[in-house]
């Protein structure tokens, strides 16, 4: 089949690999209808990846087909159109049966394409296993692109706008208008934020958060307007969606007195200097990590099926398979306003 | 001054009274800008009202200018523009100190215009006990009539909200679409429903919820309608904004298992026949009260501000006070679409 | 096999019948080690239960060892030491997962021995539909009895006190001093009650209660001398573990302004005639139902190991299936200071 | 009058200064009856307080009498027995009024005895500015010494394990068993943890902490021991009682996954390495700062007066005010087991 292999830095590019066969009895296999590039694929693009591995497929949003199950699966059968959420689990214990996988208490906390151990999903056929459960019907009423951003980053961006502890009539600030930033903004707006502010280096991602109700910021005069737009109190809730240093340093000075930051990009560093005196003067929380995406489901499909979320308008770029070396470059240098970036199979 | 006064069953008019003063030292003058109707002034308009008095000033929803401050009065001075929470307290106690003024400690919970005990605020001017707590300096940013609709309407809309715990992504039910149940459908919204049904049996105000994204119900259908369109689950949360028996039984039938019912319309029945084995088998929680009023501003404010939530836009009347007498015939009879309807000095 | 079995008001005794086969590839047979005779099951001898059947074996709260697997069984084995919560489920929709069986999307919200259509578990075994998920392997550190009492009792007692909302340092009343108030009042404590105020007519279990560190108090003086003992402020929470309108009565006077009362008593009335105005005037919280035992668990085991929750303390008899006849008898004359009563197979 | 003033590091000692006066007509005169010293005044003693002033009278504990009361006092009067919260702010503020005086509006949010500016009550009388908000009447039922514990190291510990975010069932690891992480074990349990993990390099701390009843460990051995203890989870909780970089590192390792670290110690870097990757990799929170007294109150109140917080029994010795100098030197090497030391007027 074809998939999108890692070869070495800035080298990723569709190449045929074996297909994927059932492994275990809890198995299935998905054909992939869709999937897209999420920023953490960047880093391995970059070369700065989870793993030593090459040649292995990459990838961890995607939608699709149940093709073939094991002897062992319940619930999905063959023709089940499903989206494949990128945190997996062993299905079975506590904690991934009350969807924080996570927490897997077998251990089996996991994710597709970040190494050689789990084939990603930007191929055409996809291994999931103890599909039952971290394979997942679509609902009625989502679109396959809506199901998509589901898988990842808009149960990314909720999750860190819910960490953030968001209060209705709040102030939040949003850092890195990147799919997952924009999808925060939106999420602080459905938790009752009075005043969203956001905040990039680009014009264009500005504009787009505009669109969607923020007061918008370029970085180097974030801290100084945002201050005066708050007469000194700056943001109750700031999440931090880049995960760079100099944007986790700012996110700390954006906090007002007893606010909370919420960091879910992926950590850049081993050892961040953290301003430990100033937050405790000001008595912040910071909060850092990814999401068990079958947690914030329950929330989540309700508010795209609404409409009250939107996560699909974050698409900007529809390619095929084929093209992937193309869609890694565009994500990458951000070329011609690429935003989520999706191929068909 | 010019006063709105109770007489007796369907007649209240303006009529002269005299001058409020200066009682206690902490108190202060206010002379009154806007004020205006809520729906529990018709229940004394009918003669249901919450005391035997007559000839006393009614009315508990006012804005205005201070006028006179007491000795003891420190935080207020003549010209400060304030509103007027309807629910008044000590303003000392803990309870009140935080907002709780429904708690007070020294017994003090009140509100204007329910008796002759504390004059009514639908008059020229107001005596406030305990100004510096019990009237609230306008932010900027706000118009009179927004601040206005802060002082009772758009509270209870937000505490009924608020009690009925909806959750992101809940659906919610709203019963009775007069001016708090309109806010209602809005706080909702705020507070991240995924859907919102609402309920009224007159057509206009239907669609005023369906302007503001509800989905829209006659009482008579809406049961079925409801179950239907929600695959059995019917509401998590159910705003019942009338106090009648008819629509707090309509209110239990609407929340699914589990569901959550916040009844904030003035109850009408002594012993209400709670249908106890359901609610059981059901699980159903039932929350009955009023708000204080305080305790709800910190989130509200910048709400309004903002223009999340817009109360002001369920205001159908502008009157003076000389035209009291018909200000309430048109509340009376929701004659020529009456929602909320002001009164200027 | 032998088994308790209800033949009409009164009679419940032990009667052979036949053993229990696996009906579906994902049911489990448990051999009864240890049940026990819950308060809802009285319901059931006075002839007041859920169904019309009679001859049909009673009980819902037992432990035991697996000894037969259906096909589709991939979590337990034979030789597997288990509890079966009493409140069952699918198993497999999200609700269930969550532990919220009482929500089951797919309609298989259940209870063991309320009719013939699921046999109960008073009995030498038992058939466990969906067993990987109902059947919920005894963790080390807990003796058979303490998980007996997961099963229902101490799941009910502690959802009770967690829908009182209890705060710390807030105070408590508890109405019924069977096992489950006993339990509660245990509850109370462990969430940060500062005062609990215990209730029942029997002296004997006022003294359990004032054992565990409860102020007690006879029902027809609670109100009187709990409103003098807060200075008017009567209880934060109230749990009501009756079910009489007697005791949601007083139940409802207890709870001071803004209280909220939580009824777990199996409800006794179809219509209860609710003091709407009292309730609307102190801004009452009135949630009633039962539990979902799963959900409860990850909370309870720890406490329960740790020693911080000791539900086995309210054992009074240890008898045999044999003796059935006489451990109902017992229950429900109250004799010998009967409370929780267990029998062994 | 007599004081303890700090005159460089290592020397605070009892010395003349002039007698308090009201400056501000909300001002009150407290005549002090019982005073302690706090881990954070030790950060003076050692020559690394808050301001470069020397000379001034340190300290933040104390319970007294009011002896003169500003004009505008309102709600005490001399003779009123009352604590002083070590955190002050105006009093007026929406957030000082709902306790928050950590983040007062009018920017008054203050500390006694830190510099010059704002004179400490270790001495005969002091100053309360606000003194109707500053100054607690102290309510039956409680001692002075517990009344002192309140004014700070209580509500420190309380606060410390309310952003610990401790779940009932949960389990907690405190680190540092000075008086603060006693009292934090003390809250642990009252929140309903099931098991707490105190950490000190002190037997004798250990001893006391396990009289509480939490499992004790040496920082040199916690984590291998927590690990094992608890199957590798570690600790959902962890309370940092000290502020070193060596504690927050532990506190950061004992954390399981998706784990909450509320740091209390007083920080003593300006920029801490934090280990953002693993942090990341983890899910962990991370919650810094101190406690704003007054918001702690109302629910600690209820708990020290039931008995169920015992925080006077961390005071280990009972001097005068002249022994000032004595008084710093024990807490300062912990001699004789010093604890809580209180000294009277």
């Amino acid at each position: 089949m074809k998939a999108l292999r890692y070869f070495g830095p800035g080298d990723i590019h569709c190449e045929g690999m074996d297909d994927p066969r059932l492994e275990a009895d809890t198995d299935i296999i998905v054909k992939m209808n869709l999937c897209a590039i999420c920023g953490s694929d960047l880093h391995i693009y970059h070369g700065h990846g989870f793993s030593e591995d090459t040649g292995y497929c990459v990838g961890h949003e995607a939608v699709g087909e149940v093709v073939e199950t094991g002897r062992a699966v319940r619930r999905l059968r063959a023709g089940d159109r499903v989206m494949l959420p990128a945190a997996t689990g062993c299905g079975a214990c506590r904690q991934c049966l009350s969807g924080m996988v996570g927490k897997c208490e077998n251990n089996m906390a996991g994710c597709y394409g970040l190494s050689a151990a789990l084939q990603g999903c930007q191929a055409e056929a996809i291994r999931v296993p103890a599909g039952d459960f971290n394979a997942v019907p679509i609902p009625d009423g989502l679109s396959d692109e809506q199901a998509l951003m589901l898988t990842d980053a808009m149960a990314t961006a909720w999750f860190g706008a819910r960490r953030a502890q968001i209060a209705p009539g709040g102030t939040v600030a949003v850092i890195g208008l990147g799919p997952i930033g924009l999808m925060a903004v939106e999420s602080a707006f459905v938790m009752g934020a009075s005043r969203v502010f956001a905040i990039d280096p680009v014009a264009a991602r500005r504009a787009l958060a505009a669109e969607r109700g923020a007061e918008v910021f370029h970085p180097s005069d974030a801290l100084e307007e945002i201050r005066e737009a708050t007469c000194g109190r700056k943001a109750d809730s700031v999440i931090e969606a880049v995960g760079g240093d100099g944007t986790i340093d700012l996110a700390l000075r954006l906090a007002g007195r007893g606010g909370i930051i919420s960091a879910i990009g992926v950590a850049q560093t081993k050892r961040y200097a953290f301003p430990l005196e100033r937050a405790f003067g000001q008595g912040l929380t910071f909060a850092i990590g990814t999401c068990s995406v079958p947690f914030e489901l329950p929330a989540l499909i309700p508010l795209v099926q609404s409409g009250r979320l939107k996560p699909e308008t974050t698409i900007s770029h529809r390619l095929s398979l084929s093209d992937g070396a193309e869609a890694y470059r565009l994500c990458d240098i951000k070329a011609e306003g690429a935003l989520k970036v999706v191929m068909s199979a």
